[in-house]
């Protein structure tokens, strides 16, 4: 992994990283892969640190990719709930922040639904703060889980057109996959409902589509985003079979793939709405590698954390 | 423990399992019932693999059970409740079990409202499915100890007589028992009110009595079930006072008991109800030790579903 | 440490301790305090002991404060919280202890509602019983982790006036102060409204006002007390800001302390009402230091009756 030392105290977003800090934690990942594929999955490099588990927001895939990221360091963790929390007796964030540092933890892994949280803590305390995902903004380590299935396939970033499709609006796991692939060089394509996706995007080099085919025609990823119940409610389209009929993934809009095309899903799923099921479990689907390499990629981020040389 | 090799990937049932089967199952438990005596409770027999708790139905015992067990044989654990589970999102219980998959667990301890998941699961995954409870069908651990604990105590299975007394209609804990004891050379009595003891397990060479005079009788065992205040409500039978007054056991009903007769109880008991306490702390009473003989039941069964031989 | 040899099962009170053994503990924790400075913040002591944390009552910090603790000792640890205990099922503390001490745990960590829970547990049981709080009875760690930051920054006990302000007549952490401060030879004083302080103190030695400025005025040692907003509700005192204005301290209240007063809360602070931020964050504040001292009291604590001598 050459000469490059990793100096930064926390993750926040892709949108601080340079291309370079990147590729680094996908080269470490690929070391941290390795780890889970043996026998005895599980190696000592967090022995005696503590790691805290806040999260805010629920969460079941990326607390138990954190958690078992963490035991397979041997790190001792610590699990903090929104319901378990201080923050329900009117402490403030950051006093909750200050009793955890003052318990000599050595890294907090926080999901929080309010954008720059994790700004604020990672200024004001000396734990390194990992952001598991604040609000609609940034969900760093999915974003390079995502990017380190697509190398891992494509062997490279660069030159590549991948198209992220669905609630743009609302979703972290765009943003964070788009900041992370344009540093990379990649051609980033957003798609679905207008008033799922906001036309200023294109102020930053991504393509924005009302369309579904313009957006995966030639495609080398489609990145598919949940569709949440609660956006039909509230208004963003009229239904979901009519959503699923314009910019669902199926048999049908398959035809405008490549037969190699990645097919990509944070997960959940809802089968038969942004995905049909012959896609989701077919030949072109990563989605289970996906959450293999969420594994690797968490292991790798809170080995360089925790391990970071001082500037 | 002989030649034997053990090969089966999962634990989804007695019924499912061979009488040599059940045997080596109990005589690895005996080993394992020493590591909990020692001073250092902890063997690293499981170190470096992966152990997810996943209970779609709350639990305290068998969940605190497993998890010790898990604690002392070293792996690494992760749990799900229902609450936190991505089956809220609507995720199907496949999708969620694969994601488990793909974060490289080892095995998978289910408890599952629905009779059959176990199986669905078991067949579509690599991990090793362990049956934590599903519905009112199987709980083969629970079983297992039961068994052990019996034979412990009398130096054999075959030609005992066993009466199970209370709701076996809605109990898993009973079939599972029956499909061991049976497989084991044991005579199976069954006994409560006729609306929750149903005939028809006459045919499969159980005896049932609505009497409970004639269940205990002479029985070597009488395992109690607990009397689930629903039921009375869905009027299975009339009032707790009442019930108690014909299938509780009591200084009263005490006297058809032989001196040595076990006295067994899956627990949480309702004292008074099935079980007056007089009885439930009394000398014949294994009520405690089948909870300590629960955790050796599970290290085993876990350490060899883990290690299995592959056939 | 000289000869003293730890012989108790259990730490139910500091009522119940010496000043000897007071001081033993806080010698202890003095050397477990340097274990959570290391880099590998860990030692074997515990390892293959188990221990049980059974917070029948919700609580953050004093529960991640014995997790953690129980982690750097390497103990393999069992969770149990009210809703997922078998208490709501009808199960009686004593029979759900008991399960407890079959699965053959050590140490039992207990938070309960009931003053005396704990004794009752202690009495019956063999496993060694530890008191997170019981009711407004005792909460045996926290006044140990308060001494032990007294004793820290003014190097003895004996002889310092420590004023405890605010609800008194609901707080387990005032007596359990009191206790292990009158016993160490220092100077009690409680202040507050006469609703919250009652008269009766003053039997066992302790100062009562019902004005601030006596209390704290030439006082080594300001403990606040957390005003819950239920107290208000109830008729207590009529209003927070009330409460604030005649025994918040702030900057103007400041000026009846001596330079180097410690102010101390148990957390989780309400700023603005029994304490000013600029107190709380000022350099008399040593709060964050507490939660720390906290983490090395419950090391020691655990350590001593997980290896006490038997007499």
């Amino acid at each position: 992994m050459g000469e490059f030392n990793w100096t930064k105290k926390d993750l926040l977003s892709l949108y601080d990283l340079t291309g370079e800090e990147i590729s680094f934690i996908l080269d470490t990942a690929e070391e941290f892969k390795k780890v889970s594929q043996r026998n005895v999955k599980k190696v000592p490099a967090l022995r005696g640190k503590t790691v805290v588990n806040f999260f805010v927001e629920p969460s079941t895939r990326t607390r138990m990719s954190f958690e078992l990221a963490e035991q397979r360091l041997s790190a001792d963790i610590i699990n903090i709930s929104a319901d378990s929390s201080s923050l329900k007796k009117g402490e403030t964030l950051l006093d909750t922040a200050r009793n955890i540092e003052a318990l000599q933890a050595d890294l907090i892994v926080m999901r929080h639904p309010a954008p720059g949280a994790h700004v604020l803590l990672a200024d004001k305390i000396s734990c390194g703060v990992l952001n598991a995902g604040d609000g609609s903004h940034s969900h760093p380590t999915q974003a390079l889980l995502d990017i380190f299935t697509i190398r891992e396939k494509k062997k490279k970033i660069k030159g590549l057109k991948v198209a992220i499709v669905g609630d743009i609006l609302h979703s972290r796991v765009a943003r964070s996959n788009a900041w992370g692939l344009l540093k990379l060089g990649a051609e980033v394509h957003f798609a679905g409902p207008p008033t799922l996706v906001p036309k200023e995007f294109e102020q930053i080099g991504i393509k924005v589509h009302y369309n579904l085919k313009d957006a995966i025609e030639g495609a080398d990823v489609v990145n598919l985003l949940r569709i949440q119940h609660e956006r039909q409610k509230a208004g963003f389209f009229p239904s979901t079979s009519e959503y699923a009929k314009f910019f669902g993934i199926n048999e049908e809009t398959c035809k405008y793939l490549k037969p190699d095309t990645l097919i990509m899903h944070p997960g959940p799923i809802n089968r038969g709405v942004e995905l049909d099921s012959s896609v989701a479990d077919g030949p072109r689907s990563v989605i289970l590698e996906q959450v293999t390499n969420g594994l690797a990629v968490r292991m790798a981020i809170l080995f360089l954390v925790a391990g970071r040389v001082k500037k």
